[in-house]
């Protein structure tokens, strides 16, 4: 006998948490393609020097790596970016640019286990590649907007509120340049990220260290922190151009950014829910313009749970094709946890709210009639294999979390009608079953389905 | 600068057959539900000793394994019945039975590439664990059922039809019994199911020689082959019948097959849709009752597009517990090639029909808003993100494939209106902008659309 085991830092997904995860990327996806992104898949296995080396020495060190059946020195993709990169270059000449994707897939990294960290994770990326144009980024803040507002009508409460941060990395180059500072930007930026953990006292410690710079020097950097508590959004605007001010690079970004919010608000997005975080720096990433994380009112401590930012070239090391782009990730996994800790999700490991019991044993056509039928008027419909005592049955249906039983026994199949017991309220009431499939009947047992329409 | 590569035997998916493919899955993931299917996910990773062993010599061979970070013997999974397996031994507690799940995901063999097969691949199981009734073996095939017929009803043509073929293990059993060579099964069940490809002759042959069985007794077997040319179901099982008589578990077998058949036409399957098929045996599998093929009228070289089977025990390598359960898997793989041969497949790259182009180069924050308006009404817009020549764009358009172009230059906003293109006929209709966001709006552009409802 084998111990049916998982590997540690992997993990199975039971159909209570699998459902809102399906209802999550359900929604990502109408989302995506509601703007024109179009859906693309690439292999989990690569070739080694494709994943080699494109990411951190940490991404290194996390690969799965091995050598395969043909001798080939093979990975598994720690990220969808990189595959991205070398699926453009590759396909370039079959692809029509801008070219928009989404790309839904599970990675894998042998990553420290211990805070709470999976080594397989599904991505949820979004691109607009080959422009420059601003109306790009700003339709990937548009995107993080509708994302986060349908992931809200599709539970059960709503999250109260989120809100994007947006910065620019034209602004942070163009300050540390101001300062004569550019060329320390790795170890700056590495430790202005860590402002919310460690606050200014720690940061400014920490920066003069690593970075080798001198208080007057970090103090020039952290005032992009004071800069946040100012009031509003002009506001911000007007001291960021004081601050930026004789600086091109750093003037070009704060009127990225003006612009970016005021077309992100004319567009329909409420003015609280895209702020200027001057402090933004998202670590090492290859991001050279607006960058943008996301954070729950309720939850700001799991951190940003859509994340991304605008690069000057996507695949340097696959094709001399420049492509520029822009692009986000919604941190699924997160979410679901967020989600989770607020009670949002639904106890019920059913995609359907109606369920039919088994228990007049003569009847198996008529019941299977019956449930086709239901499921032809657009009503999911479990049936109970097996002729038992309806109590036991219906301990099953409450235990799965169905809303509804349509009862019928040998009695109410000679009258032709049945009982709908609401599994809630306990009430019971009588209904002919011809009317089970009229027109407007899928409304009587819609409780926020997440079904599919059928056709 | 490195080639970008995918590896042998391994594909990316561009937009134009990724779009096919995700609604194909969107359909049987409806289709799964409705009748109260849940999802599950389990890690592509696997510990090697769950995964080797449990398949045949060749998917032992065709593993991919290797040690991870820390010194584990791992694989990949080779396919998902292995893992549901595991799942269902690990959870046993957690889960409710009969437990009905579906899972879609990737599995990987190191197959010879040369038959156009690949070493990834996308599986898509349903199964019913935990209940001996045929009430399950029933719904089974109107899943089948439902599958077929709601794929063709997205597509652009339709299958002119598929047939689902059934037998049963008992059957094929309990015929072996009676003529004293049950115990070379495996070699028999191995032959006959090269039946469509060698003919009766050749396996006649083959089976006398592999299973060391006289030819009388072989021929005995390929009285199954007569009975399938016999006149209608009624007649095949009255066939059957003649031919099991005396056998017991034979006999169980015909009068599964006889109720099957009766209670899926009552269910509301046409007739010719289901029939018997006495000859398949599905080779080495561990079924033991009912066993589906499907076949589309058109395409039946491609071989069965959805098969599967009643077993008796899924996990007697894992759990003491008895499994008892019945289930088949949709080829997803096949189903999109013969899809792209019968040329049922649109060629576009796009999942949204309207195009809105950007020429009015100082409109951007009213194009932003007549974008997200149309999206607000149901209407998927994809909004070009640099101002260009119309001509320029709309070939762009073109080439990706929507259906419609909303044309809106500085003249249109002044007077407030907008023309609607029509991209096939070449035709442009004069619209007021108000009118594209009302109720029924969404029709207009509705060309058997795609895309997901929002909320």
């Amino acid at each position: 006998m084998i111990t049916p085991r998982t590997l540690k830092g992997f993990r199975d997904f039971l159909p209570e948490l699998m459902l809102p995860r399906e209802q999550l990327i359900e929604t990502a996806t109408a989302v995506y393609r509601s703007y024109g992104f179009c859906p693309i898949d690439t292999p989990a296995l690569e070739y080694l020097e494709i994943l080699q080396g494109k990411g951190s020495d940490e991404t290194d060190k996390q690969l799965y790596q091995f050598t395969d059946h043909g001798g080939r020195q093979v990975g598994l993709r720690f990220d969808l970016t990189v595959p991205l990169a070398r699926y453009t270059a590759q396909h370039y000449a079959d692809l029509t640019f801008p070219f928009k994707r989404y790309h839904f897939g599970k990675v894998w990294r042998g990553e420290n286990t211990q805070a709470g960290r999976y080594r397989e994770f599904m991505q949820c990326d979004f691109d607009t590649i080959g422009t420059k144009s601003l109306a790009a980024d700003i339709e990937t803040a548009l995107v993080i907007n509708d994302l986060l507002e349908h992931i809200d009508l599709k539970t059960k409460q709503t999250f109260t509120g989120f809100r994007i941060r947006v910065n620019n990395r034209k602004v942070l180059s163009g300050l540390l340049d101001k300062h004569g500072i550019a060329g320390k930007s790795v170890p700056i930026l590495r430790t202005l990220d860590k402002i919310s953990k460690i606050g200014k006292e720690a940061v400014l410690r920490e920066m003069t260290e690593s970075a080798d710079i001198t208080v007057h020097q970090a103090e020039a950097v952290l005032q992009l922190i004071d800069i946040n508590n100012t009031d509003g959004t002009d506001s911000v605007i007007f001291s960021l151009q004081k601050l930026l001010s004789g600086n091109p690079l750093g003037e070009e970004g704060v009127g990225e950014l003006a612009d970016l919010i005021r077309c992100v608000h004319a567009a329909g997005v409420p003015a609280d829910r895209i702020v200027i975080d001057a402090s933004i720096a998202r670590g090492l990433d290859y991001y050279t313009g607006t960058i943008y994380e996301t954070f729950l009112d309720e939850m700001p401590q799991i951190g940003s749970v859509c994340s991304g930012g605008r690069y000057d070239n996507l695949a340097g090391v696959y094709t001399k094709q420049e492509l520029p782009g822009v692009g986000a990730s919604l941190g699924l996994d997160r979410l679901i946890s967020a989600m989770e800790e607020l009670d949002m999700l639904e106890k019920k490991s059913t995609p359907v709210h109606v369920f039919l019991p088994f228990f007049a044993a003569d009847r198996l056509t008529d019941y299977l009639k019956l449930a086709a039928n239901l499921r032809s008027a657009g009503i999911g419909t479990e049936f109970y294999p097996e002729a038992r005592k309806l109590g036991q049955q219906l301990k099953y249906a409450d235990k799965r979390g169905f809303r509804f039983a349509v009862i019928v026994g040998e009695d109410e199949f000679a009258k032709g009608v049945c009982q709908i017991k609401d599994l809630k309220s306990g009430t019971s009431t009588e209904c002919p079953i011809g009317e089970l499939f009229q027109a407007d009947s899928a409304a009587r047992f819609a409780v926020s389905s997440s079904l599919l329409p059928l056709s």
